[in-house]
């Protein structure tokens, strides 16, 4: 059956239904671990989780209101490509059929069923990655989303959560990642010492991000300006051009003495103004864009 | 009577209380702005409040759980210091009392209650500020709050809500501050073309913070890095060094192409992954950064 045949079939308007049961239950953590499968929600979701099908599959079904077909032409013209491939399920849906589908408050037309994507620590290493963020037992779906959309913008080589950290297929966390999940590895349930180790044999420093730290993320970005700028024994304690792995801590109490005990220097992005501290998302944020600038930078060097 | 007397009092514990209701009214949006105040929870909120209270009266009653005081003899140690001023209402409550009163998920042992503490945009603008961050239509509570932590964590003098924007006081928006909102000063409801005119007259530059910008952020701050280090005929299209009002649109939208007119230059914080775009707190965080050190650079030029 084509996409023209599937989608001119009544669409599934039976709220109740078996099948919608299923996929709203995968709001909940047990049920997706059981299943092994997660909930990409929205436009933007469904549109990068359509595209990564396209070169890796990783798409099993999409529900779609005609409404949100209409308004986003780019995600019917991608289910056209993948509605050859027998392994996706694409079916039409009603408002409230949607609705009772979805987690999110303001369902936006879509739903798209994915197995989950995580990999291993392994095979991310054995890739030779220069940037990688470890979120070390964030809480918040929001903060962790927001962290690998800005990992995935610095152009991060994986994000990794360690053991203890929030589900990375919660719905919300889904949602405020606003597709970048289809985008870069992420590894899930790491073990922090073990990751570490493996990660500088591997070729990595690691940096711990730390509001107390000794280390001023400016210094740093100076000394690797100055560099690549061909100045001559610039001194710094680290050179941020190096394959690095940034520690993010808990947004309430932060990195723990012993998490930060396995970095190689704890870097305190500057503060300025008043704010005693940076939310997990922004310090994320300022020290991967850091990075990402200094080693753009040192790839250029003679 | 002193601290001491008022907690000796028995805790106010009828959660129907008409005191209650009236605290708890203020999560409503029509309630805050007809009786001119607002709801600042937690911890963090209150330590800031108070703080801030001791240079300029701000706080107008604290609900605070026995608990809450024992947890923070930090917050303790400040309402012994405001307990002379007649002006402020402290009172011990029940958990019970606290969770009626508060609006978040999970209450954190303390409430304050505060005056509106918006500004008039001449006043901002009369002291010559060097970096201002406007929110233009900014949606989300909990966006418009971690702009403005990351305005107050880069040193930026003031935040601009235009019209239209999420209120600053919304409860959520409060929380995600972490106290910042007592830290700088904050304008609302904005008119745009008029707040960038008398910006303009006050001497500053306008940016649009625009991922289809033409201006790339790295260019100017590689730029602003080598006219500090005192090299000539640095060209670049405008001087991150200068004061500096930066425009940030709306969530889902960004700014509107009559927003980004207004501008001086529409400026791209650089993707170097694969994300469409960066959400509004994380393109705020990157930018104010730039401004700050290309600023706190040009202070220390000759």
């Amino acid at each position: 059956m084509n996409l023209t045949e599937r989608l001119a079939a009544q669409p599934m308007s039976n709220p109740r239904a078996d099948r919608v049961k299923d996929v709203a239950g995968l709001a909940g953590r047990s049920a997706r671990s059981k299943r092994g499968l997660f909930l990409a929600e929205g436009p933007q979701n469904a549109r990068e989780a359509l595209a990564r099908h396209l070169e890796s599959p990783c798409v099993d079904a999409v529900y779609v209101t005609e409404d949100a077909l209409g308004r986003h032409p780019d995600i019917a013209a991608l289910l056209e490509r993948v509605a050859g491939d027998r392994s996706v399920f694409v079916r039409l849906v009603t408002r409230e059929v949607l609705a009772a589908m979805s987690d999110a408050v303001t369902p936006q037309g879509v739903v798209v069923v994915c197995p989950s994507l995580d990999v291993a620590a392994e095979e991310v290493l054995a890739a030779g990655p220069r940037l990688v963020a470890v979120l070390a037992r964030v809480q918040d779906p929001g903060n962790a989303g927001t962290v690998l959309r800005a990992a995935d913008a610095a152009g991060a080589d994986a994000v990794v959560l360690t053991a203890g950290s929030v589900d990375v297929y919660n719905p919300k966390t889904v949602r405020s990642t606003a597709g970048s999940l289809f985008h870069l590895p992420v590894v899930v349930g790491a073990d922090l010492p073990e990751l570490l180790r493996a990660a500088r044999e591997a070729g990595c420093g690691v940096l711990a991000a730390d509001g107390h730290g000794d280390v001023d993320l400016d210094r740093l970005q100076d000394a690797s300006a100055a560099r690549a700028a061909g100045a001559e024994g610039v001194d710094a304690v680290y050179d941020l051009a190096r394959p690095t792995v940034w520690l993010f801590g808990n947004e309430a109490q932060g990195l723990s003495a012993q998490e930060k005990a396995l970095a190689d220097h704890r870097v305190a992005v500057p503060v300025h103004g008043r704010a005693e501290s940076l939310n997990v998302g922004t310090a994320a944020t300022v020290c991967l864009y850091a990075s990402a600038r200094a080693q753009r930078r040192g790839a250029d060097r003679p």
